[in-house]
């Protein structure tokens, strides 16, 4: 629960550890208050669409523009993780992974049709679409191709964001694709949709009619305003706790057909290449998988109390538990959840302990409760063929040594 | 739930009152797709940070100047509900009221002091904050004087956000008082504790150390990211449910001490002044409330399907129900509640229903789990005096002519 008693059962922990109700003796001690400039002369007023300060300029997502000028547009962002708390991305830093650039659409121009093995044709502008009814939901969306780098064979030492950063989690709110199939009528061998963006790669992807009726829907807001283009301004598709990619932004139809349509990628990128060299097709809910997000990598320690912090969420079930381990798993110790666990939305964790000084290995490994464990590192690399690069959700360890300094490992 | 059964429930009810299952035949039928000049070229790459659509620059927060040359920086943010959707308010949104300005502080200059009937005097640097254990909560913020055009003797017709948009909704994420006051050491006299900015007005307010204790926080974070400047930067404090002037911005300063401060406008503007003349101290939680958002004025309906929808939220224990009228208060129908309820967060509620063309008065009317049930206008100004214009929450009532022009009415 949000109440402060998750923190109090943390505290009690800290003192079963043997620590002194001090053992965070972080202030400095009566020190006069200044009173600086700032409290001596009037501020500014707020203008109509309020921005970060300039003094946290350096949180932004990494841009990775993938083949530059050969195929302009084409670039990943990434949500710069290691800087932010709790578990809403905001709007401007939530992860963006284009293959044809961002569109700049006109939204009174936007068309999203309806076709294929249907009753109807039918064909929405953006102002019939916004007369039918909503939901709003708050879920991650992960690429596919999230943690890429932590599938390799040697450990990248980089910033967390830029290994893991292809997730994000907004509040989405949009209208049912079940009320725009049942007006549509579905007929009887409608099995699977394919769903195809606006932009210029016309991005599109295989749906289950059957997940599409359950919970997906067509989104037109993201945390409460209308999308932002990188995120499929006017429309995109979200469909919960599966892969990103299927999130179609841009969306301008919809056919349904009676199998899967194996457009571009959805073969040789998006399925999972096993040691024997066979591939399962549409592995499409995200495995599930947790990161410490505090302390990572490029972080230094003091040694004594630490408030060790980091997400889990999983596409199949709900998060059931979070365990963390401070000796490269030989130990493990419950953390605690920090608020209610719901379908599709990440948890934070946190983890309260107290460093020694000596050398150690933090790990965080998530189980949900369809009874998925996230794999260690080598068990999720014996699984998968070499070269196997999507759904990484191997276990990230971090190593601390003697003087605070935090890398990346595989253990 | 957010599972689409919700939806599947109000069809059913839109069925049951008489309508057929294509009572929403808002798309046109059959039109080609065009492929535009979006489609046929590549898009732009995303930035560093991510922006509103251009197309969308109506989306903004009106700005009140409220003694323009006189007093710089005292001014009004009124976030736009009727524009908005779902729960959160992206931060570029969030309400500001602020009586002296947005004051630009070096975060590596600023403390925060805890003094008074402690034991010991602590000053804390932004490095050493975020050192301690943090929880992360998503609540509303209202400000005490939300909805003062609306406890007028005449309705105004305005849109929703000028009348009632200071209420915003974050998950803000920081430290609990309760650490903090815990190293301090509170002496057993030490009931209140006076909380102060580090704007150019020290803007001051009286929090009772019992609800510090229980769920107050100091925020670092909003939505993920730092605290914006107009919110805080670096530091404010979280009251969850309680009146917005208690969450102090720029927080510098806690001060334990045997009761209430009585600082400035504490005695003069909030507190609440009965029929009789008696005023009521220290009306600390804001009052159960809810607001239909769509329609409301400026707004125009087509007879047929409405997707009805609004915000309810309470500062007194949880949303129970949400019952709506369009008979203007003769008969109520209970809205769905979508998404789960949880304590200080609003929810979003929604009605299906079939509009005849008639001339009508819509309303929605919050009841919360303590019993307390949203006020009508009139019941509302018979129990205030004329002249109070602080914690307004009559019900809200939109009429609609036979044209469907929609207007604020009192009933």
């Amino acid at each position: 629960m949000n109440k402060m008693g998750g923190w109090r059962i943390g505290r009690r922990a800290v003192l079963a550890a043997g620590v002194s109700a001090l053992a965070m003796p972080f202030a400095a001690r009566s020190e006069p208050l200044a009173v600086p400039r700032w409290s001596r002369e009037p501020g500014t007023s707020p203008g109509p669409y309020g921005q970060p300060s300039p003094r946290e300029n350096g949180t932004v997502r990494a841009l990775m523009p993938l083949f530059g000028d050969v195929a302009p547009g084409i670039s990943t962002a990434n949500t710069p993780l290691e800087r932010l708390e709790g578990v809403i991305t905001p709007n401007g830093l939530h992860f963006a992974r284009s293959h044809g650039g961002v569109p700049d659409i006109d939204p009174a121009a936007h068309r999203l049709l309806v076709h294929g093995k249907t009753t109807r044709t039918l064909t929405f502008d953006m102002e019939a679409l916004a007369r039918y009814p909503m939901v709003t939901r708050a879920c991650f969306i992960e690429c596919s191709g999230n943690s890429f780098q932590h599938s390799l064979s040697q450990p990248r030492q980089l910033e967390l964001g830029l290994v893991h950063g292809l997730i994000s989690t907004a509040e989405w709110t949009g209208v049912p694709l079940s009320v725009l199939l049942e007006e549509a009528g579905l007929e009887n061998d409608a099995q699977w949709l394919l769903v195809e963006g606006a932009d210029a790669v016309a991005m599109s992807r295989s749906l289950p009619v059957a997940k599409a009726l359950k919970d997906s829907f067509v989104a037109l807001y993201q945390n409460g305003e209308r999308l932002r283009p990188e995120q499929g301004y006017p429309l995109r598709l979200i469909v919960p706790g599966w892969q990103g990619n299927l999130h179609i932004k841009w969306l301008r139809r919809i056919k349904a057909v009676d199998g899967p349509t194996h457009t571009r990628d959805e073969t040789s990128r998006y399925s999972l290449l096993r040691p024997d060299g066979k591939a399962q097709e549409f592995p499409l809910p995200m495995p599930v998988k947790s990161l410490i997000v505090k302390p990572s990598y490029g972080q230094i320690l003091k040694p004594g109390y630490q408030a060790v912090s980091g997400l889990a969420w999983t596409g199949t079930g709900l998060i059931d538990r979070v365990e963390v381990s401070a000796d490269g798993g030989k130990t493990w110790d419950k953390a605690r959840l920090d608020g209610q666990v719901r379908e599709y939305l990440p948890v934070r964790f946190r983890w309260d302990w107290v460093w020694d000084g000596r050398p150690a290995v933090l790990q965080a490994r998530a189980v949900d409760t369809k009874g998925h464990v996230q794999p260690s590192h080598a068990q999720w690399k014996a699984e998968n063929h070499p070269t196997q690069r999507f759904h990484c959700n191997a276990i990230q360890s971090w190593s601390l040594d003697s003087d605070g300094i935090v890398e990346n490992v595989f253990v």
